[in-house]
């Protein structure tokens, strides 16, 4: 049996149902045959919607995460082509398909690969890929309005302030694009991130990336509290799914957003926690610095987890929950109301040169306008929130998440038109 | 209801199991209070045995390995004392316990918590942790014999060579111990390194740490082949747990072993993958490299995944399985019969200022004797492999792994005895 022959039988076998669809990246055909007549796995999640996925869905177990910035030479025209590879990309993969129309290129096998392999057998676990656009992809650095959209930067993606405290690495930040790819496989999430940028060579170039192993905030109901590494139960009081009215309100772009409609706004913070430290507090200064208790996540003035937090109760040495605690700080009653969806993962990139972890909560929060919601928040924990002795920022980005993508058509397309 | 009734309603309730446990850090009676008296949970692997876990074992999905050197002051009394904490913190936590006594410190609320929460209500998803000693703990760099151990140090324990290629940094190699951390849970795999770090505080500062997000090798028959992100299965052919003779004859340190007898040997190599040449290779030049098909991992010899590779078949252009192919040169019958058991984890760190990924294998192999398994084929490896011009090794080391641990007893103790 010769080789071409065994890798048929494959082809024609166990990944039969990627077989057939038009071989032609980036066209709207493409993107319908890659999603339109193949049955959808069982873990998977669509792709096409009002909204894009990886925002309200469920919250996967693991994230990869990238920004990319476009190339030099790259114009409109250019920038909508690999915005339309990636759909076609994006649209697959999630399916559980390979990045190309095969997942490896039986069609030419003297050519590379359409798909780097590496999830080849695996099901899609719930992935989702959702893609931004940063405010140097309406102006860079110099200026430039690259790609004729300048005037249609909208007045939410606004550049983040600087905040007290923070220290943060350009190589850590910001970005033309981004690019979240969530799934309970984390295999398949660095899958999805490493064939957009292959697709993406000499048109895109990864800035930056970060792994996130584990979830914490929920955003549905059904979802148990995951723990931050500081041991706290996190996103308690997130907004989620189901909160149908304040989603609307909070999270999606509406009549004001012009070609946002429908999309949401992402703020990220690469937030390092000083593990070590944290680690030598007493477990009442733990709870003090949260507001809640540390095994329970109930409010430090009383109940369980889903409690209500009683902001005025007091106890000998003051309130219980202190003044400068983070639950208070946070809290949309300290905030006219603010909510954001946040979608958050621990991190560990190893140690530095005194042993101490490089590890912290990669912190992600949508929301429908980052003026009135992320950054009065952070403006206020960073002056004040007891837990900023136990982190600092390190990295940062603000990214506008378009609405989703109609069958036939490509991620951003509203910008476009 | 005041915090600390809060508080010790969960200690006897949720986690009462941990309750009655005495309150002694390191002591035999705690160890064998920690996993004597508690029922294992569902997924917990046992700790104690004649064997240390996390070898032959199942290969869990995720990795968190740390390297340790042993602070300046320690004494062979510290390092016992230390062992016998780690010890008992690893009994606990394998078993899904908390790392002290109580999963946070119920017995004394203003004092740090014995364990840092973050796996709290998590199950030990067959977390492993497996202990080293490297070269430098018999004697350091300065050439110290600290720990009275210089005259134990095994002679398999050589210092590995420099080979041809590597290009090896200093923060990824080498260490006096080393902790591997395995389980499906990648949260409850950084929980256990961070609690042994949290607990050598200013007697053992982390030298290193790798996360390995996914899993290639399998080490039983029962497991699925993983890919490697060359995108190929990788260790279809590896040592497995069912060989029983092979595994004594090639993982098992016997007679010869003196305090070594029934541990084994590891060599940790953190190989960078040039992920993005090798994804402008044409699946032919890929599959020449390898020696195998990509979606099959069949020899190119014929035949499927399990099939025996013919080194001797030839086809118009020569060999089907090429001379320099790294299935031919890793092989057994190229290295006078050698044979690792393998336990490797795929990593992503990120990526460089190009865009490019920091991306690759974390490779871990155990063995009988690393003067005839490890060191000779990777010499031969590194002299002639294909699969070189894709990748660089960054990172290296080489640990004694001390037999498995009887109940009262810690680990390494027949090194000290």
């Amino acid at each position: 049996m010769s080789r071409r022959g065994l890798f048929g039988a494959l082809g024609a076998g166990a990944l039969g149902a990627g077989v057939g669809a038009a071989a032609v990246f980036g066209s709207d055909v493409a993107v319908q045959a890659a999603t339109g007549n193949f049955p959808a796995a069982a873990s998977a999640t669509p792709f096409f919607g009002r909204h894009q996925a990886g925002i309200t869905t469920a919250s996967q177990d693991r994230l990869y995460f990238a920004a990319f910035d476009v190339a030099d030479g790259m114009d409109r025209a250019g920038l909508i082509q690999l915005l339309k590879e990636w759909t076609n990309a994006s649209a697959r993969m999630t399916q559980g398909l390979g990045a190309g129309t095969e997942p490896v290129s039986a069609g030419d096998y003297e050519a590379p690969p359409e798909d780097t392999g590496e999830a080849l057998g695996l099901s899609p676990a719930g992935l989702t890929i959702t893609v931004g656009f940063g405010p140097s992809l309406f102006k860079d650095a110099a200026g430039r309005d690259r790609f004729g959209i300048a005037g249609r930067r909208p007045a939410a993606l606004v550049d983040l302030p600087a905040f007290p405290g923070e220290d943060l690495i350009a190589g850590s930040s910001n970005g033309d694009l981004c690019v979240q790819a969530c799934s309970d496989d984390p295999q398949v999430a660095v899958h999805a991130i490493r064939n957009l940028s292959r697709i993406a060579f000499g048109r895109a170039v990864m800035r930056w990336s970060q792994l996130g192993f584990g979830r914490t905030s929920s955003t549905t109901r059904a979802q148990v509290t995951a723990r931050n590494l500081f041991g706290f139960k996190d996103g308690t009081s997130n907004l989620k799914a189901e909160d149908t009215e304040l989603v609307n309100r909070w999270v999606w772009a509406g009549r004001e957003g012009d070609w946002m409609r429908d999309g949401s706004y992402l703020t990220v913070r690469k937030i390092q926690m000083r593990i070590e430290t944290w680690d030598h507090q007493t477990l009442s200064d733990q709870e003090a610095t949260i507001g809640r208790t540390k095994p329970q996540g109930a409010p430090l003035s009383g109940g369980t987890e889903y409690s209500a937090l009683n902001f005025h109760a007091k106890g000998q040495g003051g309130p219980l929950i202190p003044t400068d605690a983070h639950v208070r700080l946070a809290h949309p009653t300290a905030n006219g109301g603010a909510q954001l969806l946040r979608r958050g993962y621990n991190f560990a990139d190893g140690n530095d040169d005194l042993g101490r972890m490089n590890a912290g909560l990669f912190f992600a929060a949508y929301q429908r306008d980052p003026r009135t919601q992320f950054i009065p928040v952070q403006t206020r924990l960073a002056s004040s929130d007891a837990l900023n002795e136990y982190t600092v920022h390190v990295g940062s980005g603000i990214f506008a998440i378009p609405p989703g993508v109609e069958r036939g058509s490509y991620l951003g397309a509203p910008l476009f038109a």
